[in-house]
């Protein structure tokens, strides 16, 4: 019997309808061409085809733009959103727009152009992490702009165009819907309950266990209720903190080790599907904001999604927005745990 | 430079850059097989295939789940919701559940394996928006229904695993997310303004007319200002009308030209493209309905529109709910005019 769940978060309802399922191995997984190593500009050597680093990490010194880094950020060649220039705002007619400010930054996370997220070594997982805060960390002092998005296309299905390891950044001088969906329900469970929305989550899902996929000590991966997609994954930690820039090293080393074990169990149980991974975090926030978002310390946390794509996004989701998934979060968490004991 | 622009009715915002622009000839429209004859179930003279009929047009006579029809409506063999048992809610835990109580029917365009909806002749498109009025006035006097969301994946990228001619028809227990901030958006404006928010963006394109498509006496056909996709386009009627099913005969056939305009441009400019077609309607209103849906009437219209699956969708636009698109619809609509005059 199909069942209609909804999201604690956002109110959306999912269908859940397990007669439409097709086995795992059946899940069509195109993988990306590997690019030819004179085409690839994340290649050591290949600084120049690149703009002009952000950020790098060389534990063994060098210049910047030249070999020798383990990690390196730098602005995207085709940037949806500029950093130069004012922003300006305006009406046109009937209609809003504003002009194109903000950043799209590509973290590349290593060198090696198949050394994917998961098959890094612990430290070099983590330095991608850190790599994010520092560069949210820069661009939060741009009075411009309001929030910095942190992404990951992995595979064709979920929109990469380069298979080289790498994320990417867009910052931009509004918040997004999304943010604002949650950061409102967040804030209205809290008034109401006195109690964080996120700590109640983990909280209930710690107790039934059967959707939690990986803990340690400072985060719990699971498979949310009322997920979109087939093992859909959330990774959250379990301290309250509402900036992910905020957090100690300690803090994303044990990020780094839960995200890859979810990546590890997708790659064993999933056969290495495409996937967006996808960081949701507090708005910037300066005494010149307005105080509508004052409390967002207590009530919003941030959190990372793991979007596997295995399943389209057709007529139905877009009328909707609602989501029809043919896998229950119990069944895609028991495989998926069953895959973390063996990958 | 990029720009971003707002959606004048739900508030979202779409990023606009040119220079990730890629030319039409380059997107890959990667077309369905066809079905092998004896594989597909929608075949005049396979009614046994599918589940009983719930409607069809037999302009010759002949008995029902037989052969000699124009168009067949029938439940989809593997349905996202089910029609029989009474609608159960409740709480699990901390979250909402119901049983998945609907209807998911498939409207079988044409007995003939390739006639898309833009190659049938004028009548027979309209009688594929007929039938979708037949449905949702039959399922509106089911109480335990809210909405009947209409929609049609054509293509691979959209979502569709069969290549015969079908819209699809899935009817919800709850009101989507989608129609709900579609619904509040036009009271608000209505309340503020005393005028229609479809009316006023209707006169606004026509106004500017540069991102017009078609126009018939019924009809516009235009590229929204904040588009999310490239060549999105929308319908809408010109008269006020919240409730497609209460559309006279000679509105679905002016509706089924400005379709076909639509579709044939399409054809013509972008090499037979994947899209959705989403029919965004009122919800169903009934005496016992809450009255905050009471004005409907005069500030909802329903509209078609069409989204092309061009560009996919990745976690930026997950994580945001904005949208990042290469295509400017001023660009769009001249090039889909264009292909309307010879097409």
């Amino acid at each position: 019997m199909p069942e209609l769940r909804k999201d604690p978060v956002v109110g959306r309802w999912v269908v859940f309808s397990p007669e439409r399922q097709i086995r795992p191995e059946r899940y069509k997984c195109e993988e990306l061409l590997p690019t030819r190593p004179e085409e690839d500009p994340f290649l050591e050597g290949h600084e120049k085809y690149t703009p002009a680093e952000l950020y790098a990490v060389r534990p063994n010194g060098g210049g910047a733009n030249g070999p020798g880094w383990q990690l390196r950020v730098v602005s995207n060649r085709f940037p949806a959103l500029r950093v130069e220039g004012e922003l300006e705002k305006e009406a046109v007619g009937f209609y809003d727009r504003m002009n194109g400010i903000g950043a799209h930054e590509v973290i590349v996370e290593t060198p090696h152009p198949q050394l994917v997220l998961e098959k890094q070594n612990l430290a070099g997982a983590a330095r991608v992490f850190e790599s994010c805060r520092a560069r949210i960390l820069d661009l939060s002092k741009d009075v411009r702009l309001q929030y910095a998005q942190v992404f990951k296309n992995h595979g064709a299905m979920a929109g990469a165009t380069m298979p080289h390891p790498h994320t990417q950044l867009i910052a931009l001088p509004v918040t997004p819907t999304v943010l604002k969906e949650k950061l409102v329900a967040a804030r209205r469970y809290y008034i109401e309950k006195d109690r964080n929305l996120f700590a109640d989550i983990l909280q209930a899902e710690r107790k039934m266990g059967d959707r939690v996929v990986f803990e340690n000590d400072g985060f719990t991966a699971f498979c949310p209720f009322a997920s979109r997609f087939p093992f859909e994954t959330c990774v959250v930690p379990r301290k309250q903190s509402a900036d992910f820039q905020n957090s100690k090293d300690g803090t994303l080393v044990l990020l780094a080790e839960a995200v890859q074990r979810v990546l590890r169990a997708y790659a064993v149980a999933l056969n290495r599907p495409a996937y967006n991974m996808i960081l949701h975090n507090a708005p910037f926030r300066r005494s010149r904001q307005p105080d509508a978002w004052t409390t967002i310390d207590a009530d919003f946390r941030w959190h990372v999604e793991f979007l596997p794509r295995l399943t389209g996004i057709a007529g139905f989701e877009f009328g909707t927005g609602f989501y029809i998934n043919p896998t229950l979060p119990e069944e895609a968490a028991g495989v998926l745990r069953e895959a973390v004991s063996r990958g």
